[in-house]
Protein backbone atom coordinates (compact mmCIF):
# COMPACT_ATOMS: atom_id res chain seq x y z
CA UNK A 1 0.00 0.00 0.00
CA UNK A 2 0.97 3.48 -1.02
CA UNK A 3 -0.56 6.87 -0.43
CA UNK A 4 0.41 10.16 1.55
CA UNK A 5 -1.73 9.79 4.53
CA UNK A 6 -1.88 13.90 5.80
CA UNK A 7 -3.79 14.42 2.42
CA UNK A 8 -7.33 16.32 3.12
CA UNK A 9 -9.73 14.66 5.48
CA UNK A 10 -8.60 11.32 4.34
CA UNK A 11 -10.23 8.77 7.30
CA UNK A 12 -6.97 6.52 8.22
CA UNK A 13 -7.51 3.03 6.60
CA UNK A 14 -8.10 0.29 9.39
CA UNK A 15 -11.12 3.09 10.60
CA UNK A 16 -12.35 2.54 6.41
CA UNK A 17 -12.27 -1.24 7.36
CA UNK A 18 -13.74 -1.13 10.16
CA UNK A 19 -16.67 1.20 8.62
CA UNK A 20 -17.07 -1.60 5.99
CA UNK A 21 -17.82 -4.28 8.83
CA UNK A 22 -19.99 -1.97 10.96
CA UNK A 23 -22.22 -1.31 7.51
CA UNK A 24 -22.42 -4.90 6.77
CA UNK A 25 -23.50 -5.69 10.26
CA UNK A 26 -25.95 -3.13 10.43
CA UNK A 27 -27.32 -3.80 7.10
CA UNK A 28 -28.29 -7.45 8.96
CA UNK A 29 -29.67 -5.85 11.83
CA UNK A 30 -31.48 -3.51 9.47
CA UNK A 31 -33.28 -6.66 7.53
CA UNK A 32 -34.73 -7.66 10.96
CA UNK A 33 -36.10 -4.24 11.43
CA UNK A 34 -34.73 -3.16 14.44
CA UNK A 35 -34.41 0.56 14.54
CA UNK A 36 -31.94 1.71 17.50
CA UNK A 37 -28.96 0.10 18.32
CA UNK A 38 -25.94 0.87 21.04
CA UNK A 39 -22.48 1.44 20.72
CA UNK A 40 -21.59 -1.47 22.62
CA UNK A 41 -23.96 -3.91 21.06
CA UNK A 42 -22.31 -2.77 17.36
CA UNK A 43 -18.88 -3.65 19.44
CA UNK A 44 -19.98 -7.10 20.70
CA UNK A 45 -20.76 -7.85 17.12
CA UNK A 46 -17.50 -7.05 15.64
CA UNK A 47 -15.03 -7.81 18.61
CA UNK A 48 -13.97 -4.51 19.79
CA UNK A 49 -14.87 -1.95 21.89
CA UNK A 50 -18.04 0.43 22.32
CA UNK A 51 -15.09 4.06 22.55
CA UNK A 52 -13.82 2.68 19.50
CA UNK A 53 -17.08 2.39 18.10
CA UNK A 54 -18.00 5.61 18.95
CA UNK A 55 -14.70 6.91 17.68
CA UNK A 56 -15.10 6.12 14.23
CA UNK A 57 -18.66 6.94 13.72
CA UNK A 58 -17.69 10.37 14.81
CA UNK A 59 -15.63 10.31 11.96
CA UNK A 60 -18.61 10.13 9.73
CA UNK A 61 -20.20 12.50 11.78
CA UNK A 62 -22.22 9.94 13.94
CA UNK A 63 -22.99 10.66 17.61
CA UNK A 64 -25.66 8.49 19.30
CA UNK A 65 -28.67 9.47 21.62
CA UNK A 66 -27.03 7.82 25.28
CA UNK A 67 -30.92 7.23 25.51
CA UNK A 68 -31.84 4.90 22.15
CA UNK A 69 -27.99 4.46 21.34
CA UNK A 70 -27.90 5.43 17.34
CA UNK A 71 -30.69 5.61 14.61
CA UNK A 72 -29.74 1.97 12.32
CA UNK A 73 -30.59 3.76 9.14
CA UNK A 74 -29.07 7.64 10.00
CA UNK A 75 -25.37 5.25 10.47
CA UNK A 76 -25.95 3.23 7.20
CA UNK A 77 -26.83 6.57 5.59
CA UNK A 78 -23.87 8.05 7.15
CA UNK A 79 -21.33 5.32 6.57
CA UNK A 80 -22.35 4.74 2.62
CA UNK A 81 -21.65 8.55 2.06
CA UNK A 82 -18.42 7.51 2.58
CA UNK A 83 -17.85 4.37 1.10
CA UNK A 84 -20.52 3.96 -1.92
CA UNK A 85 -20.30 7.44 -3.92
CA UNK A 86 -23.91 8.43 -5.17
CA UNK A 87 -22.12 8.69 -9.16
CA UNK A 88 -20.63 5.02 -8.58
CA UNK A 89 -16.92 3.31 -8.78
CA UNK A 90 -15.44 3.02 -12.45
CA UNK A 91 -13.26 0.12 -12.66
CA UNK A 92 -11.21 -0.87 -15.37
CA UNK A 93 -9.78 -4.89 -15.63
CA UNK A 94 -6.71 -6.13 -16.97
CA UNK A 95 -6.49 -10.06 -17.48
CA UNK A 96 -10.44 -11.61 -18.70
CA UNK A 97 -9.47 -15.15 -17.64
CA UNK A 98 -11.51 -17.32 -14.75
CA UNK A 99 -10.99 -15.01 -11.93
CA UNK A 100 -11.29 -11.70 -14.28
CA UNK A 101 -14.81 -13.54 -15.63
CA UNK A 102 -15.95 -14.01 -11.75
CA UNK A 103 -14.94 -10.58 -10.96
CA UNK A 104 -16.78 -9.14 -14.04
CA UNK A 105 -20.17 -11.62 -13.63
CA UNK A 106 -20.14 -10.83 -10.11
CA UNK A 107 -20.13 -6.70 -10.44
CA UNK A 108 -22.24 -6.68 -13.23
CA UNK A 109 -25.13 -8.45 -11.59
CA UNK A 110 -24.93 -7.53 -8.17
CA UNK A 111 -23.13 -4.78 -7.73
CA UNK A 112 -24.28 -1.48 -9.65
CA UNK A 113 -22.42 0.70 -7.99
CA UNK A 114 -19.62 -0.91 -9.89
CA UNK A 115 -19.21 0.26 -13.71
CA UNK A 116 -17.08 -1.43 -15.85
CA UNK A 117 -14.52 1.44 -18.37
CA UNK A 118 -13.26 -1.47 -19.64
CA UNK A 119 -11.93 -4.68 -19.84
CA UNK A 120 -8.47 -5.75 -21.02
CA UNK A 121 -6.66 -9.17 -21.99
CA UNK A 122 -3.73 -9.74 -24.36
CA UNK A 123 -5.35 -13.23 -25.72
CA UNK A 124 -6.72 -12.33 -29.58
CA UNK A 125 -9.48 -14.98 -28.97
CA UNK A 126 -10.82 -12.66 -26.32
CA UNK A 127 -10.18 -9.11 -27.57
CA UNK A 128 -13.57 -7.69 -29.63
CA UNK A 129 -15.71 -10.35 -27.74
CA UNK A 130 -18.21 -10.19 -25.46
CA UNK A 131 -17.33 -12.00 -22.02
CA UNK A 132 -20.48 -11.26 -19.22
CA UNK A 133 -22.06 -8.52 -21.04
CA UNK A 134 -18.49 -6.69 -21.17
CA UNK A 135 -16.56 -5.88 -24.71
CA UNK A 136 -13.03 -6.89 -24.05
CA UNK A 137 -10.33 -4.55 -25.55
CA UNK A 138 -6.75 -4.97 -26.15
CA UNK A 139 -4.45 -4.57 -23.17
CA UNK A 140 -2.32 -1.70 -25.70
CA UNK A 141 -5.69 0.28 -25.89
CA UNK A 142 -6.25 0.84 -22.54
CA UNK A 143 -5.02 4.37 -22.94
CA UNK A 144 -7.08 4.66 -25.49
CA UNK A 145 -10.33 3.43 -24.37
CA UNK A 146 -9.98 4.75 -20.04
CA UNK A 147 -9.31 8.60 -22.08
CA UNK A 148 -13.16 8.46 -23.06
CA UNK A 149 -14.14 6.12 -20.14
CA UNK A 150 -12.03 7.56 -16.85
CA UNK A 151 -11.66 4.69 -14.48
CA UNK A 152 -10.89 5.42 -10.67
CA UNK A 153 -9.73 1.93 -9.86
CA UNK A 154 -7.58 -1.13 -11.89
CA UNK A 155 -7.89 -4.71 -11.71
CA UNK A 156 -5.28 -6.56 -12.15
CA UNK A 157 -5.64 -10.86 -13.06
CA UNK A 158 -3.13 -10.96 -15.79
CA UNK A 159 -0.13 -13.51 -15.14
CA UNK A 160 2.42 -11.86 -12.79
CA UNK A 161 5.02 -11.11 -15.53
CA UNK A 162 2.71 -8.64 -17.33
CA UNK A 163 1.05 -7.28 -14.21
CA UNK A 164 3.85 -4.05 -13.95
CA UNK A 165 2.68 -3.04 -17.52
CA UNK A 166 -0.73 -3.00 -16.91
CA UNK A 167 -0.45 -1.18 -13.83
CA UNK A 168 1.84 1.54 -15.62
CA UNK A 169 -0.63 1.79 -18.25
CA UNK A 170 -3.51 2.43 -15.97
CA UNK A 171 -1.56 4.58 -13.89
CA UNK A 172 -0.44 6.51 -16.82
CA UNK A 173 -4.07 6.89 -17.82
CA UNK A 174 -5.42 8.50 -14.65
CA UNK A 175 -6.34 5.52 -12.35
CA UNK A 176 -5.39 5.95 -9.37
CA UNK A 177 -6.01 3.33 -7.14
CA UNK A 178 -5.19 -0.35 -8.09
CA UNK A 179 -6.44 -4.10 -7.07
CA UNK A 180 -3.50 -6.25 -7.94
CA UNK A 181 -4.14 -10.15 -7.85
CA UNK A 182 -1.15 -10.98 -9.62
CA UNK A 183 1.93 -12.75 -7.41
CA UNK A 184 4.22 -10.01 -7.90
CA UNK A 185 4.75 -6.93 -6.04
CA UNK A 186 3.71 -3.83 -8.21
CA UNK A 187 6.31 -0.47 -8.25
CA UNK A 188 3.82 2.82 -8.69
CA UNK A 189 4.92 6.84 -8.42
CA UNK A 190 3.23 8.15 -4.84
CA UNK A 191 -0.17 9.17 -4.75
CA UNK A 192 -1.07 5.76 -6.06
CA UNK A 193 -3.46 3.60 -3.89
CA UNK A 194 -2.56 -0.62 -4.15
CA UNK A 195 -3.88 -3.33 -2.25
CA UNK A 196 -2.45 -6.70 -2.86
CA UNK A 197 -4.92 -9.47 -3.31
CA UNK A 198 -2.72 -12.68 -2.61
CA UNK A 199 -4.84 -15.73 -2.56
CA UNK A 200 -1.98 -18.11 -2.82
CA UNK A 201 -0.51 -16.21 0.39
CA UNK A 202 -3.96 -16.28 1.99
CA UNK A 203 -4.15 -20.74 1.29
CA UNK A 204 -1.06 -21.00 2.78
CA UNK A 205 -1.79 -18.67 5.90
CA UNK A 206 -4.77 -21.02 6.45
CA UNK A 207 -3.12 -23.91 5.73
CA UNK A 208 0.02 -23.12 7.98
CA UNK A 209 -2.79 -22.59 10.99
CA UNK A 210 -4.99 -25.39 10.13
CA UNK A 211 -2.20 -27.68 10.59
CA UNK A 212 -1.72 -26.00 13.76
CA UNK A 213 -5.25 -26.69 14.80
CA UNK A 214 -4.83 -30.08 14.03
CA UNK A 215 -1.87 -30.64 15.91
CA UNK A 216 -3.95 -28.91 18.91
CA UNK A 217 -6.58 -31.61 18.36
CA UNK A 218 -4.01 -34.67 18.66
CA UNK A 219 -1.52 -33.63 21.45
CA UNK B 1 -10.35 -14.71 12.37
CA UNK B 2 -10.52 -17.57 15.68
CA UNK B 3 -7.71 -19.65 16.56
CA UNK B 4 -6.13 -20.35 20.16
CA UNK B 5 -2.57 -18.56 19.47
CA UNK B 6 -1.17 -19.73 22.65
CA UNK B 7 -0.64 -23.63 21.16
CA UNK B 8 2.30 -25.83 21.06
CA UNK B 9 4.43 -23.17 18.57
CA UNK B 10 2.55 -21.90 16.89
CA UNK B 11 4.07 -18.67 15.07
CA UNK B 12 1.99 -15.52 15.19
CA UNK B 13 0.15 -14.52 12.07
CA UNK B 14 2.01 -11.61 11.36
CA UNK B 15 5.13 -13.23 11.61
CA UNK B 16 3.74 -16.04 9.24
CA UNK B 17 2.37 -12.87 7.06
CA UNK B 18 6.09 -11.41 7.13
CA UNK B 19 7.78 -14.70 6.48
CA UNK B 20 5.52 -15.38 3.08
CA UNK B 21 7.14 -11.41 2.57
CA UNK B 22 10.38 -12.46 3.05
CA UNK B 23 10.33 -15.63 1.19
CA UNK B 24 8.72 -13.91 -2.48
CA UNK B 25 11.54 -11.41 -2.27
CA UNK B 26 14.05 -13.92 -1.78
CA UNK B 27 12.90 -15.88 -4.50
CA UNK B 28 13.25 -12.76 -6.91
CA UNK B 29 16.62 -12.35 -5.28
CA UNK B 30 17.70 -15.64 -5.40
CA UNK B 31 16.90 -16.08 -9.27
CA UNK B 32 19.19 -12.57 -9.85
CA UNK B 33 21.97 -15.29 -8.52
CA UNK B 34 23.22 -13.62 -5.57
CA UNK B 35 24.01 -15.82 -2.69
CA UNK B 36 23.63 -13.94 0.73
CA UNK B 37 21.84 -10.93 1.99
CA UNK B 38 21.68 -9.00 4.79
CA UNK B 39 18.80 -8.06 7.12
CA UNK B 40 19.06 -4.64 6.11
CA UNK B 41 18.34 -5.27 2.69
CA UNK B 42 15.52 -7.56 3.81
CA UNK B 43 14.45 -5.08 5.93
CA UNK B 44 14.87 -2.24 3.01
CA UNK B 45 12.84 -4.74 0.11
CA UNK B 46 9.58 -5.50 2.80
CA UNK B 47 9.30 -2.04 4.35
CA UNK B 48 10.37 -2.81 7.99
CA UNK B 49 13.14 -2.38 9.92
CA UNK B 50 16.62 -5.13 10.29
CA UNK B 51 15.68 -5.99 13.87
CA UNK B 52 12.37 -7.20 12.95
CA UNK B 53 13.40 -9.19 9.73
CA UNK B 54 15.95 -10.79 12.56
CA UNK B 55 13.59 -11.71 15.46
CA UNK B 56 11.11 -13.35 12.58
CA UNK B 57 14.16 -15.00 10.97
CA UNK B 58 15.10 -16.38 14.41
CA UNK B 59 11.70 -17.96 14.28
CA UNK B 60 12.33 -20.35 11.71
CA UNK B 61 15.92 -20.97 13.04
CA UNK B 62 18.19 -18.64 11.18
CA UNK B 63 20.87 -16.76 12.49
CA UNK B 64 22.63 -14.41 10.48
CA UNK B 65 26.99 -14.61 10.05
CA UNK B 66 28.04 -10.80 11.10
CA UNK B 67 30.15 -11.21 7.94
CA UNK B 68 27.95 -12.55 4.64
CA UNK B 69 24.60 -12.03 6.50
CA UNK B 70 22.40 -15.15 5.60
CA UNK B 71 22.76 -17.83 3.04
CA UNK B 72 19.54 -17.26 0.96
CA UNK B 73 18.97 -20.98 0.19
CA UNK B 74 19.08 -21.41 3.60
CA UNK B 75 16.55 -18.94 4.86
CA UNK B 76 14.22 -20.48 1.62
CA UNK B 77 14.97 -23.35 3.00
CA UNK B 78 13.94 -22.63 6.47
CA UNK B 79 10.75 -20.52 5.47
CA UNK B 80 9.40 -23.22 3.08
CA UNK B 81 9.69 -25.83 5.66
CA UNK B 82 7.12 -23.91 7.85
CA UNK B 83 4.78 -22.89 4.89
CA UNK B 84 5.53 -25.56 2.31
CA UNK B 85 4.94 -28.73 4.16
CA UNK B 86 6.29 -31.58 2.15
CA UNK B 87 3.51 -34.01 2.05
CA UNK B 88 1.47 -31.29 0.32
CA UNK B 89 -1.38 -28.75 1.14
CA UNK B 90 -5.21 -30.74 1.00
CA UNK B 91 -8.00 -28.32 -0.07
CA UNK B 92 -11.87 -28.98 -0.89
CA UNK B 93 -13.46 -26.47 -2.58
CA UNK B 94 -17.62 -25.16 -1.95
CA UNK B 95 -18.93 -23.46 -5.31
CA UNK B 96 -16.97 -23.87 -8.58
CA UNK B 97 -18.60 -20.90 -10.55
CA UNK B 98 -16.39 -18.59 -12.08
CA UNK B 99 -14.38 -17.99 -9.23
CA UNK B 100 -14.12 -21.83 -7.87
CA UNK B 101 -12.99 -22.65 -11.57
CA UNK B 102 -10.34 -19.80 -11.65
CA UNK B 103 -8.76 -21.10 -8.28
CA UNK B 104 -9.40 -24.74 -9.46
CA UNK B 105 -7.55 -23.93 -13.07
CA UNK B 106 -4.53 -22.04 -10.68
CA UNK B 107 -3.53 -24.21 -8.16
CA UNK B 108 -3.97 -27.01 -10.36
CA UNK B 109 -1.38 -25.69 -12.82
CA UNK B 110 0.61 -23.38 -11.07
CA UNK B 111 0.93 -24.74 -7.51
CA UNK B 112 1.44 -28.52 -7.23
CA UNK B 113 1.50 -28.50 -3.32
CA UNK B 114 -1.73 -27.54 -3.62
CA UNK B 115 -3.75 -30.90 -3.55
CA UNK B 116 -7.73 -30.89 -4.48
CA UNK B 117 -9.23 -33.28 -2.28
CA UNK B 118 -12.77 -32.63 -3.54
CA UNK B 119 -15.03 -29.70 -5.63
CA UNK B 120 -18.47 -29.44 -4.76
CA UNK B 121 -21.63 -27.92 -5.94
CA UNK B 122 -25.10 -27.53 -5.91
CA UNK B 123 -25.87 -26.92 -9.71
CA UNK B 124 -27.12 -30.33 -11.24
CA UNK B 125 -25.39 -29.51 -14.53
CA UNK B 126 -22.83 -29.83 -13.12
CA UNK B 127 -22.38 -32.41 -10.48
CA UNK B 128 -20.74 -35.54 -12.03
CA UNK B 129 -19.10 -33.51 -14.81
CA UNK B 130 -15.27 -32.68 -15.01
CA UNK B 131 -14.34 -29.18 -14.22
CA UNK B 132 -10.57 -27.91 -14.90
CA UNK B 133 -9.60 -31.64 -14.57
CA UNK B 134 -11.89 -31.93 -11.54
CA UNK B 135 -14.87 -34.58 -10.37
CA UNK B 136 -17.56 -32.09 -9.08
CA UNK B 137 -19.61 -33.69 -6.19
CA UNK B 138 -22.61 -32.15 -5.10
CA UNK B 139 -22.69 -30.11 -1.68
CA UNK B 140 -24.33 -33.42 0.43
CA UNK B 141 -21.56 -35.44 -0.56
CA UNK B 142 -18.83 -33.64 1.02
CA UNK B 143 -19.10 -35.76 4.31
CA UNK B 144 -18.67 -38.81 1.84
CA UNK B 145 -15.70 -37.59 0.11
CA UNK B 146 -14.01 -36.30 2.47
CA UNK B 147 -14.05 -39.44 4.65
CA UNK B 148 -11.97 -40.49 2.30
CA UNK B 149 -9.70 -38.36 0.82
CA UNK B 150 -8.75 -35.77 3.81
CA UNK B 151 -9.00 -31.71 3.59
CA UNK B 152 -6.90 -29.76 5.77
CA UNK B 153 -8.51 -26.21 4.03
CA UNK B 154 -12.29 -25.67 3.14
CA UNK B 155 -11.86 -23.09 0.40
CA UNK B 156 -15.91 -21.45 0.37
CA UNK B 157 -16.89 -19.54 -3.55
CA UNK B 158 -20.80 -20.55 -2.62
CA UNK B 159 -23.80 -17.46 -2.62
CA UNK B 160 -23.45 -15.75 0.87
CA UNK B 161 -27.01 -17.67 1.80
CA UNK B 162 -25.28 -21.16 1.13
CA UNK B 163 -21.91 -20.42 2.87
CA UNK B 164 -22.50 -21.29 6.42
CA UNK B 165 -24.03 -24.77 5.70
CA UNK B 166 -20.61 -25.68 3.64
CA UNK B 167 -18.09 -24.48 6.50
CA UNK B 168 -20.79 -26.60 8.99
CA UNK B 169 -20.59 -29.77 6.44
CA UNK B 170 -16.60 -28.64 5.94
CA UNK B 171 -15.86 -28.57 9.94
CA UNK B 172 -17.96 -32.03 10.38
CA UNK B 173 -15.48 -33.60 7.66
CA UNK B 174 -12.69 -32.35 9.44
CA UNK B 175 -11.01 -29.25 7.89
CA UNK B 176 -9.73 -27.44 10.38
CA UNK B 177 -8.86 -23.87 8.17
CA UNK B 178 -11.68 -22.41 5.94
CA UNK B 179 -11.04 -19.43 3.56
CA UNK B 180 -14.16 -17.41 3.08
CA UNK B 181 -14.93 -15.20 -0.26
CA UNK B 182 -18.47 -15.83 0.25
CA UNK B 183 -19.43 -11.92 1.69
CA UNK B 184 -21.15 -13.18 4.75
CA UNK B 185 -19.81 -13.91 8.16
CA UNK B 186 -18.95 -17.47 9.53
CA UNK B 187 -19.70 -19.20 13.15
CA UNK B 188 -17.30 -21.97 13.62
CA UNK B 189 -16.23 -23.87 16.86
CA UNK B 190 -12.95 -22.43 18.75
CA UNK B 191 -9.95 -24.65 16.98
CA UNK B 192 -10.81 -23.30 13.35
CA UNK B 193 -8.97 -20.94 11.81
CA UNK B 194 -11.61 -18.65 9.21
CA UNK B 195 -9.51 -16.19 6.84
CA UNK B 196 -12.26 -14.05 4.91
CA UNK B 197 -11.59 -12.56 1.13
CA UNK B 198 -13.80 -9.94 0.89
CA UNK B 199 -13.05 -8.85 -2.91
CA UNK B 200 -15.74 -6.24 -2.79
CA UNK B 201 -14.87 -4.54 0.35
CA UNK B 202 -11.20 -4.49 -1.04
CA UNK B 203 -12.68 -2.70 -4.35
CA UNK B 204 -14.73 -0.46 -2.21
CA UNK B 205 -11.53 0.32 0.05
CA UNK B 206 -9.16 0.70 -3.01
CA UNK B 207 -11.97 3.40 -4.42
CA UNK B 208 -12.30 5.11 -1.57
CA UNK B 209 -8.35 5.96 -1.11
CA UNK B 210 -8.21 6.49 -5.06
CA UNK B 211 -11.38 8.88 -5.17
CA UNK B 212 -8.78 10.95 -2.17
CA UNK B 213 -5.87 10.63 -4.41
CA UNK B 214 -7.74 12.38 -7.35
CA UNK B 215 -9.17 14.82 -4.93
CA UNK B 216 -5.39 15.75 -4.23
CA UNK B 217 -4.00 15.75 -7.69
CA UNK B 218 -6.67 18.62 -7.87
CA UNK B 219 -5.69 20.75 -4.55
Amino acid sequence: MKGNAGRTGMVPVKTVERLMLYRNQLEDIRAQDKTFIFSSEIAALVGNTPTQVRRDLMVVGCAGGSRNGYCIDDLLKAIRSLLEPAEGITMAIAGVGNLGRALLGYFSLLHPQFKIAGAFDNDPNKVRRTISGFRIFHISEIAGVLALQPAQVGVITVPADQAQKAADAFISSGVRGLVNFASTHLRAPSGIWIDNVQITSTLEKVAYFSRMMQMGDKS
